[in-house]
């Protein structure tokens, strides 16, 4: 979610019971701001998570994400050394496994037993990192469901994940799954596929603690059938100037008046032009008729309002959590 | 599966506590010919499926599959009205949800009882079907990893299937999950999203029953990483010379060389030539060094060996049974 998750929504979800995380911020000396913030609003309130239980020695009950590509590893370094988040989450290397062994040597350095999630979304890119010399703690196995960027040969997260599984079983590796997951449903169904835990994003866009501008989020709230209001495309990222991505990546988003006119051969020039007068018209930049870059995933139209991130954990796992326990007691019946 | 689900495979996975189709023929008298059959091999069996049972009427066990764009609805309608399948699967309108409310009601009125069962890949098919006049029994929600078939613009079933059911709710018609669904972990995570079944293709392509050369057999169990090895494009169906589908569809398959030349810019016309000489040259037409069309879905990675349909369904059962208990159990401690 990189700038739009915050530490007051990391926090707010590891209150609840969830592990939240900090997204890369804008340049990657704002991950130090934020996780200053965090320690500061960990220092007025209390975290007693009832799913994962911190040690007492000053690591903070959230994680933080890295986008390594752009990202600089002595900022890292010294970031999660100074503010011991418990979690580090690498996404997106240019230089493939060497950079990821290079980013979790590093980060476990810095500050041990930090947990170093990883993030893939092929099962080659799979077996490369768990075959890797530099271990880590979590795979996150991101299926082409998930929105921003993800990658551009991914697959649906149900037949992604079991193959990862398969993969990756005999490292023991624990998996988290990510992609098209808004509610309990979804936290069953990977929890029933053999996840640990679920990654989400798009729901918590419409969290009253999301960074995130009104028109974004009302557009999250209102998009409907998640197959058909999204699309992969670079078209945004050229757009708002987003350059240097490494090629396997590319941006869900939701379709909006740029795709549209670009898709009916709009010159770029116009369309670049029409995109910066809608930057300039605020919230209005957003929606149907809009020109912004609105980045969500396919599960967007599980979405219908926005809540507190701490509501949200708790309706969440109390739906997956009764799911299965309805399906255990349907399926324990004449054993 | 279209021809590859002949009588012997459905009645198989009907034996077994499944519920079997015979897919499309060749041609739509083709079907006719696969009911005789399965009637006659009924008589020399007997089905005890723990899961359906059938009214003692002269219904078949066993369901049909019709692919309306080049059926025959006269054809149709005698078939089920002499043989009398439990179910009929309709899918792949030329002319949308008209021609399936046609179908849907007239053969509801030549075998009274036939259960309709529609398979859609969109919400938008799915909020048009439970709201025509012709009801049908059941929605088949088919998720962009089945392999055949399928819309051009579906997406992954963990997103898709619970906007669906969101939008279906209302209609109490219940929902069949489809696409990439190849083991018990799959059919756990469907009937975690609320499914109140699956569908299962691919999986069974590898099975001692099915309709299918053993090329073709050898390269399902082959094929690794689900996401890479298939694509969905219309190259094999130019090759095959197969017209007329309906331009919202289009087949995903295993990739092989007539993929890796088209993409690499090797003219039609020298693809079809080394494709038919592949024809000629039998099972060695398919493989990863083949040109024949391989449709296969996006869970090929999770399929590993050719065993018979019976043990597969009991197989798929058990699994998805112990893991819905297991997790069952452990969200029950502390209730």
């Amino acid at each position: 979610m990189r700038v739009m998750a915050g530490p007051q929504l990391a926090l707010a979800v590891s209150k609840a019971g969830g592990l939240g995380f900090i997204g890369p911020g804008a340049k990657p000396e704002d991950t130090n701001t934020d996780l200053a913030t965090a320690r500061e609003l960990l220092g007025r309130t209390s975290v007693n998570n009832p799913v994962i239980s911190f040690p007492l020695d000053g690591t903070l009950p959230i994680g933080v994400g890295f986008q390594l590509w752009n990202g600089d590893i002595q900022v890292a370094e010294r970031a999660v050394g100074q503010y011991r988040p418990c979690a580090a989450w690498l996404f997106a290397p240019s230089k493939g496994q060497p950079e990821l062994d290079e980013w979790t040597t590093r980060l476990h350095q810095a500050s041990p037993g930090i947990q170093i999630w990883v993030q893939i979304g092929t099962v080659a890119e799979a077996v490369e990192c768990v075959q890797s010399s530099a271990r880590p703690e979590v795979l996150v196995v991101q299926g082409a469901e998930a929105g921003g960027h993800g990658r551009k040969d991914g697959l649906g997260i149900m037949s992604l994940f079991p193959e990862v599984q398969d993969a990756a079983r005999e490292s023991g590796i624990p998996l988290i799954a990510a992609g098209g997951i808004a509610d309990g449903r979804g936290v069953a169904a990977a929890s029933a596929l053999g996840a640990s835990g679920v990654a989400m994003g798009t729901r918590f866009l419409a969290s009253t603690e999301a960074r995130i501008k009104k028109g974004y989020q009302d557009e999250v709230v209102r998009a409907k059938d998640g197959a058909h209001c999204t699309t992969r495309t670079m078209l945004y990222n050229q757009l708002r100037g987003t350059t240097g991505w490494p090629e396997q990546y590319s941006p869900r988003g939701i379709i909006n008046q740029s795709w549209h006119d670009y898709q009916a051969g709009v010159e770029f020039d116009e369309l670049k032009r029409l995109h910066d007068e809608a930057e300039r018209s605020g919230d209005q930049g957003w929606g149907p008729e809009g020109r912004l870059a609105t980045y969500a995933g396919a599960g967007v139209g599980l979405v219908h309002s926005v809540k507190d991130a701490g509501v949200l954990v708790a309706e969440i796992q109390t739906e997956a959590r009764d799911i299965l326990r309805g399906l255990g007691d349907m399926y324990s019946h004449g054993q």
